[in-house]
């Protein structure tokens, strides 16, 4: 209760004392409550527990509701004023000193994949909302707005940030979550309001500026032991079903030399993709995730092989000379083994988003006035600001994650690097705000 | 009716008239019924249409039992003893004028895999009943006794023949049959006893000889333009599940260079499969025909797989030398991939089964005789004829399957090719009486 009441008085003080100007030093050395930052960690990780003990706060679930409703506790104790957007986004704005600046938003999601983890979404979601502790403590009010968005049903498809760039169509709304319910039952049930949805689209320029804390998902930071990245974008994605037919036949009475062996060719070109994609300078993917054979018998040599393709890179025209590439390979493996391949684009392509030059440089430049080493690097995965890049400039931050394990109950994030990060993004709006 | 009363009043004489010895003239130029073997083909068709106008005479189902009862009745009305054995296997006995000499049996089965055709195991079957209508139309009482055998269930895995020769355990009967009664239940259905099914095993020597006439399943007659297929043997089959293990993770954020992708490590192994049985002189096959990828999404690279893999022989020291190879080639996989692969045998090897040379020279001569083309070649495909070759000497005579097709709807043969086949095997038949 101590703790309490004092939050609620620092909040009280924060809102009424306009500090003077020239505070640059005194924000120099502003940092967040590393424990105050984990300890909200595992407190939000109570929230969609289920039966077996799994960690299950899937979007629109019992347990994505109770965790959005313990969240939206915490920023009104914050003395952030909250509302629900019509998509499902919690949105807790602090003023500013200027009230015709546009404000700065920054924020990450607390839904989680069916058996994730307690870290992925949750330490952007936590540090903003202690970036918000940290001034109201220090007395600092900004020149902008700020905001703290928490996007709902991010790992179900970023909906709610698509809903925010007006990129959810009605038909979009229909489609069926993860959990059951379609993405318009499900924004009701957070209390959007799906009819209304295209009041929440923001247009280009409403934001100064989105930025993500987020967990790097890939284990590179860990690896070559560096405190932040400074991500230059997230990549784009493409995916294709790859069609390969042969002749199903008996394997026992067809000679080796007359058999036309889908699954044969369609190994030829998973290794194609591989070494396409091992030949070619830079930091794209390209993966063979999924494969279905016809009819699939010991005894039966396969006639028919569909294959799940995905290639990524932060260009897309990589993406796509990559694809030619192993689209005219393919052509060079069907002559060999007597099949035809054939591909169909999934029309699910994600562009690329860049992230904002000016805010990487500043990100740099506030890691790097906090002694922390940094590196520059791609987002593998899709974020809620790839959505927002396209009515703000975006910058995010990444924190490494021991083994780079995510979307896993195995997830793990120290909290030094979860306070490293957080600080990060403190220091970067504080500059921002200046501009 | 006409017909009826002929065939009736034959039987009838060619069990009363015991003809004169020297017939050897006469016994080379009986032939069969062409007109007839292929009416009956088109009779036995009719049983076991499923609703939706395909074949699925399945062992046990209503269509089996029908066509059976089809089957004995026209082994009647030729004159044969019927019996119905306690494993299911109809046995069609015409006496010889010795009843002390062993029996030679002949036939092959009536049952057929779902959505199969009419040709496979009917061939066989019918031209066995026609060799017994043919002798009885030329008043020709051989010296051995002569049994029709028309196997239960081969294609659930040569279950009546594996019964005739002790194959068949206690356990094996509690087995689900793809009809889904279990072996014990569905032998029952037809006529069978699987609490007394040891009475019906036969020692070594009990037969003269064991002859199947069979459509060849793989094209190679029809594509060298050749009637008569002498069977050298029945290939073994050996079946392995092998188990790549690599690591599951995100296919965004984890670089090409540090992936464990056990799909592209089972697809290199699956491309050696295929080099391995190539480049190695012989007639054995190798196949991969079944893949199962964990998790199996576009966007994780796959942990897991299961592949199906199967080799077949005719020499198991063969089968041995290739797997042993595929093995080697495995763990250069697994060290160049950083996945392990592993193999499990699926305990249900069937041992090769070699054709009596006799009987292969016999058959040989027999079509040579007949004005045919021949060609030495092995069964990639099982037959009952292989469990008969452990208590007799076997034989097997292949003729042209169209296209090389079986068990399908479009499986077909010539009606001419039919009655080859079966001319041959009356011939050979007489011979071995002789002998």
């Amino acid at each position: 209760m101590k703790t309490k009441k004092l939050v609620i008085l620092t909040v009280i003080l924060g809102c009424f004392m306009i500090p003077a100007h020239g505070q640059s030093k005194k924000d120099e050395k502003l940092r967040v409550n590393q424990e105050r930052i984990e300890s909200r960690i595992f407190e939000l990780a109570e929230f969609g527990i289920d039966e077996n003990g799994k960690g299950y706060r899937v979007a629109f679930t019992k347990g994505d509701f109770e965790g959005r409703a313990w969240f939206i506790a915490q920023m009104k104790k914050a003395g952030l004023e909250v509302t629900i957007d019509f998509a499902g986004n919690i949105i807790g704005k602090r003023k500013g000193k200027n009230p015709t600046l546009k404000p700065i938003a920054f924020g990450s999601h607390i839904d989680m994949v069916p058996d994730g983890g307690n870290y992925d979404g949750c330490v952007g979601s936590i540090s903003a909302l202690e970036i918000m502790e940290t001034l109201n403590e220090n007395n600092i009010v900004t020149n902008h707005p700020l905001e703290v968005i928490i996007f709902s049903n991010e790992e179900g498809g970023t909906i709610g940030s698509m809903a925010m760039v007006g990129h959810l169509s009605k038909e979009g709304l229909q489609e069926k979550s993860q959990m059951g319910l379609t993405y318009s039952e499900g924004i009701k049930v957070i209390g959007g309001n799906p009819d209304a949805i295209s009041n929440v689209i923001l247009k280009k320029g409403d934001l100064k500026a989105f930025l993500e804390l987020h967990i790097e998902q890939g284990g590179i930071l860990e690896q070559e032991n560096i405190e932040i990245g400074i991500v230059e974008g997230i990549v784009g994605i493409v995916q294709y079903d790859v069609t390969v037919e042969g002749a199903a036949n008996h394997a026992g009475t067809t000679p080796m030399k007359l058999r036309k062996d889908a699954l044969l060719a369609a190994s030829k070109f998973i290794i194609e993709v591989n070494a396409i994609a091992l030949k070619t300078e830079g930091n794209h993917v390209a993966t063979v995730g999924k494969i279905e054979v016809m009819p699939g018998a010991y005894n039966v040599i396969p006639g028919k092989v569909i294959l799940g393709l995905e290639i990524r890179d932060l260009s897309f025209e990589k993406i796509e000379l990559l694809f030619a590439e192993m689209e005219k390979q393919a052509a060079t493996i069907a002559t060999e083994t007597k099949t035809t391949i054939s591909f169909e684009n999934r029309d699910n392509t994600i562009k690329p988003a860049l992230t904002n030059r000016t805010l990487q440089q500043t990100i740099e430049k506030s890691a790097k006035d906090l002694g922390l080493s940094t590196k520059y690097m791609q987002s593998g995965a899709g974020h809620d600001s790839q959505e927002m890049s396209l009515i703000a400039p975006i910058g995010m931050i990444f924190v490494p994650s021991v083994g780079g394990i995510s979307h896993s109950p195995k997830e793990f994030t120290k909290s030094i690097d979860m306070a490293n990060g957080a600080n990060v993004l403190l220091q970067t709006i504080l500059q921002l705000d200046k501009e």
